[in-house]
């Protein structure tokens, strides 16, 4: 039985991790979740979707007294808040899976330059795991604190790999275009979030500022073994879940839509989360909402010797809680798709 | 191993079923799927959801093979087209859980008031069975062919059994007002639902002509032991799916909404389906979304001595394909909730 | 020319009102627009829609220079912050338009029991004129302080009118289900109006308990010349602007449809923004999107002697900024459709 | 008095066209409107937002009596009926503004390539002027044949023409991510235009063979004075209105954000419907909703050296029928803004 634990757990995260864990088929318990705007209140009170599924209160964070209760936790507290709990729970022995930023960049230097604070803990980075398993499945098993990747690096790194394997392409110039729903800006209202300012409405942020940048050219860096340095352009959509992302990438030799498509089934072909579509066929966010799938599909535009790459994900699970789970499965050594394998919703 | 035929596999009912399937706990296999326009293609090639979850071609209908091949048939075809099948399936021995309305009504002569149309197999209505678990389980579990239930009756019915049962409420006059997500329509394209003309767009239609009207008066007059007749009126909601009814009744005495929420709770607390909300909580259709979930929710207006209740289900789970589902379970034997007891999708 | 100030501009009504004024074709200039969120900024860096319309500064509202600027005051504030505002401003001889509450409700006792707050100026109240046109027209022309109608009462008001006109209908047990747009809810952010919250999901709120049931029973009353009680419930649909509000009467007559709109069409004949529709077609959001006008359509449900009336509105034109418009073209001699006679978007 | 003739008149292009037209505010009156499918209805029972505005029925097409009843006429079929009616209509000296693509592009066998269909006039492709006023306004004034643009090309021209007349970007690869809302596909319901199918949903389509990429191309490539081939990529929102364009350029020379926007302010100085946003600021689609601006926002990302351009507009509107209406001002001596210069509507 593995006893879990979630820190900061009214958020969207957190409520799409329990909905998740509340059908996983190993041996797992929700002990404890810890909420300061909650506490005391029943889970389902602030989560009516799992009325019925799940019987426990939201409570007080007690770090000292994890180590007797909990085997993992689940961080699921703003970046800079993540950093000032994980050291303390790490020294008890309890094994942390971080949602924030804190541990995902290996210097910290770029950390700062990105996210505008001091790193107070910085020792920790190189302890750290990148969570995605599609890159880093056999450190993920025996970490002790992962970084659990952010929604839209997951969907570009897993877009881009193959390409980036066989040395297709220019890694210079690469444009990504990513398109959002809303949920990604978290459970707390804002001038952003307000709906008459969403509903039909379509705009860009934060262009050439966005904090996910860093995480990913520190990936595709490191996968490809040369800097790689991106235009990552966010977008938000009228949509609550799921992101879509494309990438403009340009050939660096003749090659065909089929051609592309046979070396990206070869090079996901174990993998469980991660379905390669049909020629013709293009990612759409339906097609994986509410499921750990990440679709991924391509077109070569022969005219202009481009290939445009999509992923989608739905970035509360496979971007976000999905993982996660993904993650606590290979570090308990359960199946790694336990709580996981089940179909998206469409429409 | 229940070997089971889905004829006329291509619509929403059929995708939402083989989502349900396809993570069902028990012993099955989806034998065979129906569909005239996409003979011969994957399965997935139409359901992109189910991509890599299923291994399935779509194959012509052929009656006379089915006795052969399942033990079990989904009739999931447009009324009349169910009664032209059913009583040939029916006759090899084969069970039918019907999507349509054509064995709903007990009243051959009411079917074709409503639905303009000869009703060419009422000699099957007899053993048709009302396959609304909460109502009629017993008889269920031995019935050859389920007239499954519409999506309006279910949440209606189901908001309104613990006032008919205590005889709580005036039976003149109640007024049913529901909403729907569009998805209650069906995958066929039409003007109706064409996005530019659903979006940020509510309008009511067929008031007083609703065909889902008799069976909401047959299913309450028999319950209640008394004809009722009901006022109607349906909403087209700028979302997929969902429903909401909101229904309001004149009290016949004086009693709390908390009065009330312990009556409802006490005559749903074996129901695993049925959510009673606390005071103050009202249903959403985000709250049961994708989940075979009926939440009920209630508020006593003491000022105009009347009651609103309120449900909310998914009209392709609790309203189409997880009470199909449902009354499977009911008939092979196996664990009501198998296959279904999974947490709904929020936000 | 009229000097146009408006107070607390920074809201979803004032920046409709300043949509509609830009265009107005009459003679009228916007003097001045305070906010004290955004003194000192420019009109368009809050209102990016009104870039290149208006050259404007957000002011600090000084009450007592308004005499010397400003012929009309629009006040744009919050229920109580009005009522404090608006004495001082009618003293110096400036006419004022109020959105809130304050002056709605004839009787202080109403207010406070509903509103939950003392009335702190409810001398005024016996001065201020209900806002409706198509109800007190006469009395708008003269008046020097206007409660604007709330969003809600004025679909319910227009949708009832004929038929209490004509003594048609039980004026006991009138049920009034209305569908409301999230701007309606004003446009600062809140758990209610955040984007993955209201996609997709319908809820009920403020069953029995909503502030605008007696400003509905006090107009419907006085007009019926009897005490008038109604089970008003709100809802909140997946969409930024309209409100479609579905009215159950049950008729004390046998009438038909085709009788009923004759007597719809004759009663508003000569307004402006009523459009009765023709028999079949039902009033629907969208198609009056963006305008004043209010679209009412009903059906006779003969077979429980009811009759359903619905009535779509955008509540933030004819159930706000049109209507203040509207009377403001009444107080100020011009003509009544200026600025207001332009077609609704669809789709 | 200008008399106007409207073939092809119930679609959304022809919609907006009366929508906009019953407010012109010059000397114009719609004399006929042609539909296949509602001859002899009243426009208003198939358009409710017109609803009072407009009295006008459907009427057959008769070409011959054109000369005797219309100046103009506005061709919203689809391409190559187009290129059927307009010989025949000109010849009768009726000018024409074609909604099609027929005649935008300057070379037949560009055409013939793209549409796969056969050109069938390309006689008076050199006569005709491509209707962007921006970029030939001259030409327009004196125009016969006016070849409306398409909607993704406005707003990528309109955000590419400053750059490229400073000689300040990389020519090859340029970049240009498309979103744009469903009215963009027609009021002809398809499974692309499902609600179900496109609500919560975002897809890529036509990658590399869409129609428009040629028109954007031709029109660079002039007034660029060398070819330019783009890769452009759009994407289906679930949004009725609006297309934002994201144009991804490699810049040549260093130049800041403030300094680029100064070059797009002065370019853009005398336009009346473009409006280049503040540093900061970038366009979204409800900010210029339901009217005939085009909003132009950049951001320079030094790190990258690219420069991300941005345009928003309706589609139906500076995207289509504000850009006829637009051009028949210029044509018929107008005001170029007679009945355009109104704000949009946000939220």
């Amino acid at each position: 039985m593995l006893k879990i634990g979630i820190v900061g757990a009214s958020g969207y995260t957190s409520s799409e991790l329990m909905r998740l864990l509340v059908k996983h088929t190993e041996e797992i318990k929700i002990e404890l979740a810890t909420s300061e705007t909650y506490t005391g209140r029943a889970v389902t009170d602030v989560l009516p979707n799992l009325r019925g599924l799940i019987e426990l209160e939201f409570s007080k964070l007690k770090v000292e007294e994890l180590k007797d209760r909990v085997d993992i936790v689940f961080l699921a507290v703003p970046h800079t808040v993540a950093m000032s709990f994980a050291p303390g729970i790490l020294e008890q022995g309890v094994r942390v899976i971080d949602f924030s930023a804190d541990y995902r960049l290996k210097d910290a230097k770029v950390y700062e330059a990105w996210y505008h604070v001091e790193h107070t803990s910085s020792g920790l980075i190189s302890e750290a795991v990148y969570g995605l398993p599609e890159l880093h499945r056999e450190e993920i098993r025996k970490a002790k604190l992962i970084a659990n990747p952010g929604c839209y690096p997951t969907g570009v790194i897993l877009a881009s790999l193959p390409l980036l394997h066989e040395e297709l392409v220019d890694l210079d110039g690469i444009v990504i275009d990513a398109k959002s729903g809303i949920s990604g800006a978290g459970s707390k209202p804002s001038d952003t979030t307000h709906f008459p300012n969403r509903e039909g409405n379509i705009v860009a942020y934060k262009i050439g500022v966005h904090q996910h940048t860093p995480e990913i050219e520190q990936e595709l860096s490191q996968f490809a073994g040369r800097e790689i340095t991106v235009n990552f352009t966010p977008h938000l959509m009228p949509m609550s879940r799921g992101i879509l992302s494309t990438l403009y990438f340009t050939l660096k030799k003749d090659i065909s839509t089929d051609g592309l498509l046979d070396i990206y089934n070869k090079f996901y072909e174990r993998e469980p989360f991660v379905r390669v579509l049909n020629k013709g066929e293009y990612p759409q966010t339906k097609a994986v909402y509410g499921s750990n799938y990440c679709d991924v599909g391509l077109e070569v535009d022969a005219r202009t010797k481009r290939v445009v790459v999509m992923s989608a994900l739905d970035n509360l699970v496979k971007g976000a809680s999905g993982a996660a789970l993904q993650n606590m499965n290979l570090i308990a050594g359960f199946e790694e798709t336990a709580g996981l394998d089940f179909p998206p919703l469409m429409p």
